[in-house]
């Protein structure tokens, strides 16, 4: 499988709140290898593991490299990440693009994507030993974004390109249609029955009620509670029929 | 613009340095107002400060209230993000696949994202307050994402989903093939120059040429640069044979 080669490698960097967060975010999406290159954090430092929070085993098999050239050596793929257009920058792509490349090439060989340092970015040197580009999409206004939240981003979309991921499958089924207008004759009796509407204008609401069911999905449950709701409301209007009540005057 | 109608809401935030960092995120992705309920980190903290880095004017502008209820009393569609799976939980889905719907519903009215505490997550009853539930997709070895982080996700995709980030319009126009024609006669002329291949091998040997160039995107610079290539080695290939220089025999 795709993801456990590919390698999150950090730059230089400079805090070690970030490299934890890194941690953190590499296995909250299935990723597991770490490198360093010449960092000036200290990812032994207590800040380090409080932000990798549960991803430590990810902190403490972290390799260290003193170049990126040396931390991408077996890497087939490269792909570094920058906010600066410039010069032999054209080919870049957003992170959603390239995922789909990215993992084909993990499933071969090991990839890499790199991640510059938090004051500077990837320089020049660096960004010549990348195969490709990545700019994550983020506003004018502030384009530059934390390295733990720019690694997250990126190692979400590869995650997310690899459709792994699959909710919970309570995903409703539509109720059949035959339930459904079941439940339409029923709360157009109920609203009879206490007098929310009278028959020259029933059949006008219920269009009003229809759309308001129809708005999003209705399961075999949700009409199950809908059901329930207008036999009891018919069960208490003729109670209190029965009872000797009466209706005041119809509003619709 | 939808975005600004869009309310990022931090239930009991715990730590200031998220608080920061979820403002960095917000402004990254073209979001401004944040609310908190009733947190427990300080937000006028320099941890708070610090992480928001140049997003204090949206740390600045917060506003702070005493429970979920009033701080999105005045949206419409109110998305309350979680991990945990559980009963009235089922109608959930992707940060993904709610984007076009909230970005949808934030044209004409308020929309919030609610993030829960750090250690708790959202209660039932913070939950059934949300007109929409969101689940990042996660590993389920550590299905947990740092709240700014889980921030940063829903925001992107709410980003993304505006379609308003352009790449710099360096993206390569293919070289018409004329051109590209050119430069592999130029080429081919020029192995046989430097006694790469012999004439019988040639055109087998640029095929394999050609594959290799056809990989990806060819612009009419990059043409352009491979043309300078095959000129000067031509001219070099002559110049040695008019000093008197001969091929060694032809590997190819």
């Amino acid at each position: 499988m795709g993801l456990k080669n590919i390698r999150v490698v950090l730059v230089h960097p400079l805090y070690a709140s970030n490299v934890g967060a890194v941690c953190r975010a590499m296995k909250n999406m299935g990723l597991g290898d770490l490198a360093l290159v010449a960092p000036r954090a200290d990812a032994r430092s207590a800040d380090a593991r409080m932000w990798a929070c549960h991803a430590a085993n990810i902190l403490n098999q972290r390799h260290e490299f003193p170049t990126l050239a040396a931390a991408v050596a077996d890497c087939g793929l490269v792909a570094g990440t920058t906010a600066r257009p410039g010069l032999y920058r054209g080919h870049i792509r957003t992170p959603r693009e390239w995922a789909p490349r990215l993992l084909a090439a993990a499933r071969t060989g090991r990839v890499a994507l790199v991640f510059g340092p938090e004051d500077t970015g990837l320089t020049n040197d660096e960004i010549a030993l990348c195969t490709q580009l990545i700019r994550i999409p983020s506003s004018p206004r502030y384009a530059s974004l934390n390295l733990s939240h720019a690694a997250m981003v990126v190692c979400y979309e590869l995650y997310a390109a690899t459709h792994r991921f699959r909710l919970p499958p309570e995903r409703t089924p539509e109720a059949p249609g035959g339930m459904r207008e079941q439940m339409f004759r029923m709360w157009r009796q109920a609203l009879l029955d206490i007098g929310f509407m009278e028959e020259p204008k029933a059949d006008h609401m219920m269009l009003g009620l229809r759309r308001i069911f129809s708005r999003g999905p209705l399961s075999e449950n949700d009409v199950r509670i809908l059901i329930g709701i207008a036999r009891q409301t018919q069960w208490c209007a003729g109670e209190m029929r029965r009872r000797g009540g009466t209706l005041p005057p119809a509003k619709n």
